[in-house]
């Protein structure tokens, strides 16, 4: 009996986003193999039978190398087993998801796909913000803002300053100033609203209703960390609870 | 007792697909109202009790306008039902579910959103190609290449035509032909490789893989009709099953 890996999106927190797909898939593994982002309720869903793996990684703390990581895939699926590997949003979108995938595929390896809501999907359906909108923004584009160690951020800002499109920025808490300065550099005006969601669809969700030309303050003073998102764009002017006119509100969800 | 809405997107075709979310709030539903992408097998599961109002539009034919679904969302929450909104994908994303959510809010009535898996999602799921891959696609970015009657298609090609980014185009099959030529102008280069994918993750989906200097004329030649879209860019090298050297591969997934 050979083994497969089932390469699982876990959704932005709230076990409730999952997809059935990714609950069916979860509940037949033989092996757990997870992200730290991947929350505690949703692990509580693996098999009682099954062997955990965390392999998560902090910011600037890579405990588990991503070649690594391939080859426990790699051995546990040769072992025969059902491998679940769970991914925070969906394993398609900055999940390095399809570089595994890739690897197990050229070992012989069959991979199955379960799709995630994506954290922004997750950030807008919590807030209400859309992320296209009539006469708001006619396409919706997503990029990280990380960069690698010792590299300088390498976005292409006059691509990404659209005021008719919205901006979601992952990974961005370290570098928002860097990237604010950027898009306003290309006449993205200083006043384009910007949401930063963290923890989206968890107990710990926190918001920020900022501008491009204070996000960066803002972020800094609210203690925001990994993992948040940025929505730029004028969708964020839909956001019910926090009118532009109040510039920064905090809503601590629970508590 | 008053009434509320849910917002729900049913994901992109197959059931499974559906987060747990969405298939709890069509479950309390008294009245359900769907768009024509809805597959049947996803309005089976409403409640039996339900009253079903289709609303869907197929492209040119507009059956019911836009202020009538927002009236008829009124008035069956106003009657004190809980309405069930069903749309294909995410409501979020060019869905128009956020227009109605702003209607819905400004007459005193509660919507509350369960997203969707969007329809580039459940086509990057079903092929294997990832929406951003590192050295391929840093950034993915959804448009959609649909005009308005009478209108040209006004997309900013410049900002479009980044060989670093996946671009999906949703409702674009009448129009992929000038949405090629634009790019190319723009300098993206003819041979970038193109997957269009129709009724992704239903049991009629087609997939044709093309590049951007062929893929008009490959498009009416295999017939394929909306719903379909196209993911463009690098990282659809990574299809398994058809390498680029062939050049058009359908893959009829069912028969
Ligand atoms: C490696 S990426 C994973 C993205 C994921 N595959 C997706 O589809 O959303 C990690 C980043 O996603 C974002 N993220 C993930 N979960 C989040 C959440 N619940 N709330 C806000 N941002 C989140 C943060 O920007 C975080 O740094
Ligand atoms: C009005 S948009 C709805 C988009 C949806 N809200 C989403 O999040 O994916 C309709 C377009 O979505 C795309 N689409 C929807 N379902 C699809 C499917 N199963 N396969 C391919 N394309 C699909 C087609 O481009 C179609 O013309």
């Amino acid at each position: 009996m050979s083994g497969r890996v089932f390469l699982i999106g876990a959704g932005p927190g709230d076990p409730e986003l999952m997809t059935m797909r990714a609950i069916r898939m979860l509940r037949e593994a033989d092996v757990v193999v997870y992200d730290r982002l991947v929350s505690a309720d949703i692990l509580a869903m693996s098999p009682e039978r099954a062997l955990m793996i965390p392999v998560g990684k902090a910011p600037k703390c890579h405990t588990v190398p991503q070649e690594r990581i391939n080859d426990i895939l790699l051995e546990q699926a040769r072992a025969g087993h059902r491998v679940a590997r769970l991914k925070g949003g969906d394993p398609m979108i900055f999940g390095r998801g399809s570089e595994e995938a890739a690897y197990l595929a050229a070992h012989g390896i069959a991979v199955e796909y379960a799709p995630g809501i994506t954290a922004a999907q997750g950030a807008s359906c919590s807030t209400g913000v859309p992320l296209t909108h009539r006469g708001l923004a006619t396409s919706v584009q997503y990029v990280t803002g990380h960069r690698q160690a010792d590299k300088v951020l390498d976005l292409d800002w006059k691509r990404l300053a659209d005021p008719d499109s919205t901006l979601v920025v992952y990974m961005g808490v370290a570098n928002i100033g860097q990237i604010a300065m950027g898009l306003m550099t290309e006449n993205l005006p200083g006043s384009t609203p910007v949401l930063a969601v963290g923890r989206a669809t968890t107990p710990e969700e926190r918001r920020l209703v900022s501008r491009l030309d204070r996000v960066a303050a803002d972020v800094r003073e609210a203690k925001l960390t990994a993992p948040t998102l940025f929505i730029i764009g004028k969708v964020v002017s839909l956001y019910a609870e926090a009118p532009l006119a109040e510039l920064v509100e905090q809503v601590e969800a629970h508590g």
